[in-house]
Formats: structure tokens, sequence, C-alpha cells
């Protein structure tokens, strides 16, 4: 079997994840858990010439500069930049035919966090054969909670030797009852967004459900240009492709969606709670970056870029300080953080 | 009737409102109710000069920057400069000594609040309307609340024809249940260290009660020395002055102890939470100082010098940025502000 190709996703506003994570410098780009930036650790973790080739970035201009900062380690990079935003469906499909239709793309977002990458590269190489016998794999991430923020996999019958199979079904984000329901079936599993297929098939696929994006983003990339590293698809092209997610144009339309179970330790750290999850905890399951005493916490995440935080007798709170601005939530209230005017208007 | 001399007493250590408070700026220095810091308010309530002479500042050298800058609109004051700490039975003696044994004293500390300036010039005359015939007043604050942190006056007999009472007891700060007991009672009140009597006559009753305090005062003045509006006590005398409060010292011991009830609206603004008690707040009892921005909170303070301060789903929490320290405390926990590091090691 051929190299896997990563595919690499960088987007991303910053608003969830404010004030740390800001517009000029969004998620992925920042040190979030551990010492890798949560791109550089994407990079990294598929990063066995082994077993990859070297990666795809998709990315916007305003971030290229991180991206290529950041890419610094990884031997022939290459990276599309997209002249605008036209979600996943535009970007994989301009990454697709990039390559050569029998590759395998391996599509990454670059936002999220995996602790435990043997899990991932297993998971990795199972949807990689199923993807050499022209399924469209999705990962089907292992789920913990009753998520209403995910949409969901319903698993089908059993295909190949190794623990894929067929999607029964694509489930957008479901209400709080139908998240308890599909946790306790144990039939369904997350979406998140990782991918896995022959970039030929995932052409046709996008040519038979949605022709005229498949139309616009071949002209995008036939009139693009490379510039070292960088290859530029046709600004006016890629604008008229219709901003539209990879599981709406394709995998929920395919007759050939698969699924590999992944239980790697992922989150999407879709906001601060949801970091302070991912991060390390003392014993009383307080968490610190920066300079700071408590006093009587439990649950508490404090992340300083520079200020003492000084914490008395609170719980499941979450404190940031960042430049010129110090957010304090709970951790019920950190699903809001992004409709703060702070967020917002960055 | 002579005019009454305010003698404004200036110390704090600058932990319990700590990182607002430091110890090269402590609480009387600061504008934390209103737009007047603490010890200009404390000069301006016995600013009228048809009942008041001008202030008689006693000091640390450490705070002789800050109180002669905020004295600046204050005609004819003078500072008592203290070469050391010896708390205030020292204190006062100095100032007596420096004034006409006939003087009315009234002694104020410098770093509470008092909303109601109205009820304490009432107060005020009618304690200095006692102190005139020999009596050593205290202002009784009217207790609102099982306060711990505070002593108590039990109320005597009914002297004069204003509201004047002898104490009955001086009660040291008493446990919980003892508190509720005096609140419950009727017949207790705060002491909280506003005292008017004549010098001599406080001059006496420390020479009755701790000759030695009043023998090594009086060498301390005797040989102290003027320059300008300043007076600085010799050093070698004054540390040899017993370091005792003046309740111990004078008020507990003497039988001619008054009292006068207040009910001023007063704080001895003791921690952030009796500081957001003071301050206004608004109808879900917000107060806030700065920048901020708040969702879903109730009874949350926020004081910041610079960074805007963004904050979801607390109740009873206060937050406080000051250059590089942020303290974010529960209600109750802002009793044990000064014992965090930041505070005790400054």
């Amino acid at each position: 079997m051929s190299k896997i190709t990563p595919v690499i996703l960088c987007g991303g506003s910053g608003t969830r994840l404010w004030p740390r994570s800001r517009a000029s410098k969004p998620k992925p780009f920042l040190p979030l858990v551990g010492e890798q930036t949560l791109f550089e650790a994407t990079v990294a973790r598929s990063g066995d010439t082994a077993t990859f080739a070297p990666p795809l970035v998709v990315t916007g201009v305003k971030h290229l500069d991180h991206v290529e900062a950041q890419l610094a380690g990884a031997q022939g990079a290459t990276i599309i930049v997209e002249p605008s935003a036209r979600n996943t469906a535009a970007a994989i499909a301009l990454a697709a035919l990039r390559l050569d239709p029998l590759d395998i793309m391996l599509v990454c977002p670059s936002d999220h966090h995996i602790a435990d990458g043997a899990a991932f590269t297993h998971a990795a190489s199972v949807a990689a054969a199923l993807a050499a016998e022209d399924w469209l794999v999705s990962f089907g991430i292992e789920a913990v909670t009753p998520e209403t923020g995910f949409g969901y996999l319903r698993r089908g019958e059993a295909i190949g030797t190794n623990g894929g199979f067929r999607v029964a079904q694509f489930v957008e984000k479901p209400d709080a009852v139908r998240a308890q329901a599909f946790l306790d079936s144990g039939e369904y599993a997350w979406n998140g967004g990782i991918f896995a297929f022959r970039a030929g098939a995932f052409l046709a696929e996008l040519e038979a459900h949605r022709p005229a994006i498949s139309t616009a983003a071949r002209e995008a990339a036939a009139k693009g240009h490379a510039e070292g590293q960088r290859f530029h698809p046709d600004a006016d092209a890629f604008a008229r492709i219709e901003s539209e997610s990879v599981d709406y144009a394709v995998m929920e339309n395919t007759s050939r969606a698969a699924m590999v179970p992944a239980d790697m330790g992922w989150s999407d750290i879709g906001n601060w709670q949801a970091l302070h999850d991912a991060r390390a905890c003392d014993a009383d399951g307080n968490s610190i970056a920066g300079r700071a005493e408590l006093i009587g916490c439990k649950n508490v995440l404090v992340d300083s870029d520079g200020p003492r935080v000084s914490v008395i007798g609170l719980d499941d709170v979450i404190i940031v300080v960042d430049g010129d601005e110090v957010l304090v939530t709970t951790a019920a209230g950190a699903q809001l953080v992004g409709k703060l005017s702070g967020a917002v208007n960055q």
C-alpha cells in the first residue's frame, strides 16, 4: 500500500478559547496541551515517514505565517493557500486535486487534541486499508459523554477484517435526550471530522453529488499557481465554490461511507472546560499554567501569560489572563465565552 | 466650647485589601469608595472650620509622602512622624502632648468609610460635649451584623442630655454565638476606634494606668523637634514606649469611659467583601470599577486597574486586577486574602 498523505486543515476563528485564542492567533497555533501547539502535534502525529507521506496543509492566507513557522520541521510539506474561506468540502477537494487519484488522504483538523497517538496510528492504518478498497472512511470517535455539540455516526454492518463498519446513518447534532440515548445504545460514535479516502474516490463522489463544487474546484486548481511550497488556487474560481461541509456534500450521500472506531483520548478542545479536561490536573482537579496560588479550590483552571493569579474558595471555575484581557467563568459558562464582546469584536 | 482637633491616625499594612492595597500604598491612601481616598475623606469629614481646628495627623515615616500629598488642601494641618510603629496609645499620647490640655481631641482612624457625614458630625458634637466634662468618649457604632472581628461596647446608664452613656463594659472580639447574643440584646455597639477626650484628661488617665508609657511619651515629645508642619518625636524615647492599644492602656481602665451611639453607615472596609458592601451596586448586586463585562452574574465585585475583566455565571465573587497580580475569591474567602503569599511577601 502506498503511503498515506496527511491533509491538515487549518482554520478557526478563535472565539471559544478567547482571550488566549485570538483572531490573529487562533487555537491551532497555541500550545494548549503540552509544549507543542495543536497544529504541531497534528503534524507530528502523522510524522512517521514509514507510514506517511509529507503533509499537505490547507489554510487561509491570514494564518500562513503561523503555518509556515510551525511546519519548519516537516520535510516536503506543501501548503494550499485558500484565497477565501469555503468550508471543508472545498478545502478537501483542492487537496485531492493536488494528489494522484490513487493516493490515500488522511484528513485531519488541526485544532483537536489526541492523547493516545498509538491508537490514532492504529485507527489510521485500519482506515487506510478500507480507503484502499475505495471506502470513504470517517473516524468514529468513542462517545464518552452525551455531547450535543457533535454530529454522530451510527454503526452499521462490519466490513473488512480489522474492525471497520459501514456507516448506517449520519446524525446531526442531537438534543440532550437523543444524545443520552445514543450514548446508552452503544451504537453511536462522535463524528470528529477525521477522514480517509483515495483522492480519486473522493473526487468521484463529489462530482456525483455536488457537480458544481467539483467543477469550480477543478477550475480553481487548474488555474492556480505554485510558489515554492505554496499552492495558490485561482481566487475567482475558488470564490465560486459553494461553502459546504464535507459531511453534508459527500459523506452523507455516498453509498461507500465507512467508519473505524477510534478510542484515542480525543477532544476538540471546544471550550475552556474541554481544555481543562484535557490538561493534567492535581488531586483536587486544579490545573495551573503560569504563576498562581490556590487556597481551598477544586477543579479550577488557571492560565496566565504573566500576572500571578491568586484564587480562594472557588470550585469549577476557569481563570484566563492574556495581555489586556481577564476571563473568569464557571465551567458551565465556558460555552458562552464566544458571546463576550471581547471575543466577538476582535 | 473650643474647637475640636481632629487627630487622624494613619497606619495599615495593606494585606487584607491586597493586591490593590500594598505595603507601599496601603488602604488609607486609595480611592476605595468614591473619588476621595479614605484618608482624604477622613480629613474632609472634619473639615468644617466652624467646628474643627486644623487636623493633627499621626503617621509613620514610610507613609509621609502619601500623607503630605493628600493633605494638600488642609490649612494649618500638622503631622507627627512616628519613628517606629508603637500602636495607638503611643500615637494618641504624642498627639495629646502637642496640644493644650484643655483642647478636645477627636481621634479618627483614616482607613474607615463613613457614608453619613451628617450623622458623624452630630455624634462628634455630642462626644465633644461629654469630653468637655472630662469624659473619655468612644463612638459606639450601631452593630448591624454579628461581627466577630470587632470589639464591642456595652451601654451603661445615660449621661448628659444628648444621648451619651457610660460604658458598662468593653468586650474583646467575641465568638459567633456571643456576637449574635450581643446583636439580639440591643445593648452592645461596635468599638470603631473613634474617640473624643480632652488632651489633659487623656494624659492624666495614661499617667494613672500606664505610667511607663506616659513617661516615655513625654520624653519623646520633649526631645523631639519640629520641621515645618512636621513634628519628629525623639526616636530612642519613642522606641521605648510599650506597644499597646488605647483601649487596653486607657479606655478599659478609666472610670470616666463614655460612649455616644453612632449610626452613620460606618465600615472598616476590613476586606474585599466589606468594600463590596460599601460600594454602589446595580440591581443584581454587581459593582464594577474599571472595564468589565458580566454575563449571568450576581453580587460580583470587579476592580481592575487596566485589563478588561469578562465574567460568566458567577455569584458572590470578587475579582481584582492590579498590575502583575490578579485576585479571584469567594465573598467568604475574602477574609483569607491576607494569608496569600502575594500579600504576605510584599
